[in-house]
């Protein structure tokens, strides 16, 4: 069985063996600290094993529940943010193909309370009337603002069309298995109710049903992502000299401790960018703490090397790069020929547009190499469930080994408090009111 | 009349009072070098004011070829690559709201050639059959390979549907004034022709034919667009101590000195996105060069704050904020009051949206700033052809005013040769067989 590889030969060279050696045995070592949950924010480990201990009714009961919701509607509404919708997005924008919005295949997927934009909620709702939406809502608590409000605003416009009672039927809740404001309306309400387990944090969910239920709901292959990350399980428990996700986090490390502290994640096919959204969310909040932490930036190339090229190729010298290469594209055409060659292409004429992007990806690889940034390819067969599941387990848990070797707890998130007590104090909430002093 | 302002207060703290003054007279003195043409690159100034030079005449031959255009296609592909799409499809983006590609308004704007993807361009081509489609190609030379190779395909497509002749009078370029492949060819077929002034650089372009064409064709008003530029070239043309200009350049410069290398550009309108992907290609392509440049990224809030906002409060202390702050959103609608309260936003009942991301952009600004990242914050009373157009200009000058402090050439890019010469030693090119040997 074929599976990602991290292709190590453009960073090699930028890094002392011995110190990557090392770094490879630390990796190893705190490893077994998330095996063994001795390390910090151990309360948050669920995901480690999720993909073994997901159990066969879980999955059957998410591709029933997907499977009503696709009969019975055209737009299916997924209501959440951050960890709540980014990986569901990321999966379904990766195999959906282009121009999905306007292809036939229904239901589509759109996301809601993914912000507090007054246009983007009201044209939405204009949008769906007239149209048979269901809704899924994603949050652990219930009570945070952007999808509380987003679920009311939706809730309300359902229950207009069809009535409360059917709305109930058309609506899904995935929250906290044990309490919370979401979790008492859905059991009172009676919607379809999964749960997020306790012990997962919302940028390590998408593995649950909080990225399964919508992934399925577009009409994806659930069981093949979980088998892709039980697979990256397999592998990422070798041995340290060849375990793909030790030397990724090695690498990252000394490129950081190098003073090398922006990654790029740069793709050659456009519809991996909401894939790296997810990317950056994983390492910028589990990373970005006590004034440390490399910054997460993605392209796609080779768009962006008409805008960021020209800095990755001369500017600060404190970057380097993770390429998500993949071998075959789903679609493929060939450069037709043309008598007047005016243009000076034909010396490409009969070759599929996928090879010329492969040799521009090479060609920029070793332009950038050569220019001081270190890039470190990962190989992935084609784009598909089984190899997605593969890519999310392998960074989930270099994200973990990551945070460790950098001395913070990658499962938290204290930072995004502060401006929430000053946007609490600011609209009058309750509670917050010394705050409004202090602003 | 109203029009954008530069809010210091959020960063005048961070800065030396006098230090500022003295950076500002800086910039008054480097924008006489641009205004005189004495400075580095001043073959490239067309922009500084063609807003001011572009004449009625041309002006209503693009109006007039964009409605016959409008009037003949379901579906108008706009073929470039960087500064020859990324203006034009900001603007689009930012005005046509969102779900625009369901709309029902006709024609649609799609991009093409801005990637060498076989996924999407062979999609975009299954999507085009059966469609009335025209063609406008964007490339100074006509030989950029993204461009030229989506080109062909997409000409061979329209003569197959259409016969040749009739696809001729599908097909308008903008090209070179006096040479290249593309005038040669475009001359040679009678397509409807325009120019890119030869003294404007690619990411300079967006207020000539390159960019007024393709929003035009969109149905946007580009005399509004090009008085917003004017109004911006004279507010930019006042004394130094009041030139939002010169203060949003000085500030810049101030912070990049002070190791804040890394200005993220952020919005809390989600229409943004695409012109914060038009200011990286600015900002990046400008200033990064001899191992110099504030490194240029964006992020849409409240949504990134719960991605890299853990980051920008808690992680390295290298970043400072530009605030894209839109006073009146064009929709808006309020929060409904809910009799249980379970998610506990009845406090905001009542309220519209839109102020409850007013209060989180302050209150973000807030944190971001106690947490020491100074905010420079961009007032814009709403998003139009007139304040879009304001800032475009605003933006450009405060650019090259930028490199030319940095000390860098603002209107080159020789690093992206570097690629360019490895991919075609890869594809066989003739004229590169000693790279390929270097490879």
């Amino acid at each position: 069985m074929k599976h990602i590889e991290v292709d190590l030969s453009k960073a090699i060279a930028f890094v002392d063996k011995g110190n990557f050696n090392q770094k490879c045995k630390l990796c190893a070592e705190n490893d077994l600290k998330l095996k063994n949950k001795t390390g910090v924010g151990s309360d948050f480990l669920g995901w480690y094993d999720f993909p073994n201990k997901i159990s066969d009714d879980l999955v059957y009961r998410i591709n029933e529940t997907a499977s009503i919701l696709r009969k019975n509607s055209e737009i299916i509404v997924v209501i959440g943010i951050g960890g709540s919708y980014l990986g569901a997005e990321a999966i379904i924008n990766t195999l959906s193909g282009h121009f999905h919005c306007s292809k036939n295949n229904k239901p589509h997927i759109i996301f809601a309370g993914q912000n507090l934009s007054g246009d983007y909620h009201s044209e939405l709702l204009s949008f769906l009337r007239g149209k048979k939406f269901s809704l899924i809502v994603i949050s652990k608590s219930g009570t945070t603002t952007e999808p509380a409000i987003a679920f009311r605003l939706l809730r309300k416009e359902l229950e207009r069309s069809v009535g409360k009672e059917q709305a109930a039927k058309q609506i899904v809740a995935i929250t906290d298995p044990k309490q919370g404001a979401l979790r008492k309306l859905a059991l009172q309400e009676k919607y379809t109710l999964f749960e997020i387990p306790s012990d997962i944090g919302g940028r390590y969910s998408v593995l649950s049903p909080v990225g399964l239920l919508p992934v399925a709901c577009a009409g994806f292959d659930i069981q093949q992502l979980i088998n892709g990350a039980k697979s990256m399980f397999e592998i990422s428990n070798s041995n340290y000299a060849e375990n793909p996700v030790y030397q990724y986090a090695a690498l990252r490390h000394i490129f950081y401790s190098d003073s090398k502290t922006i990654e790029i994640i740069a793709n050659y096919n456009p519809l991996l960018k909401s894939f790296s959204e997810w990317w950056k969310q994983l390492f910028g909040e589990s990373e970005g703490k006590d004034k440390k932490g490399i910054f997460p930036v993605s392209v796609s190339y080779t768009t962006d090397l008409h805008s960021l090229g020209q800095y990755v190729q001369d500017g600060m010298r404190n970057i380097f790069e993770t390429v998500l290469s993949v071998e075959i594209d789903k679609f493929d055409l060939k450069i037709p020929k043309d008598n007047l060659d005016h243009d000076n292409i034909n010396y490409i004429a009969g070759k599929e547009l996928g090879y010329v992007n492969k040799m521009a990806e090479l060609g920029t690889i070793l332009a950038h190499v050569s220019g001081g940034v270190p890039n470190i390819v990962i190989k992935i067969p084609e784009l598909s469930e089984f190899y997605l599941g593969q890519l999310f387990y392998f960074f989930q848990k270099a994200c973990a080994i990551s945070g460790y070797l950098l001395g913070v707890n990658p499962f938290d998130q204290p930072g995004v408090e502060s401006y929430k007590k000053n946007m609490f104090a600011l609209l009058g909430k309750a509670g917050f009111e010394k705050d409004i002093s202090e602003i």
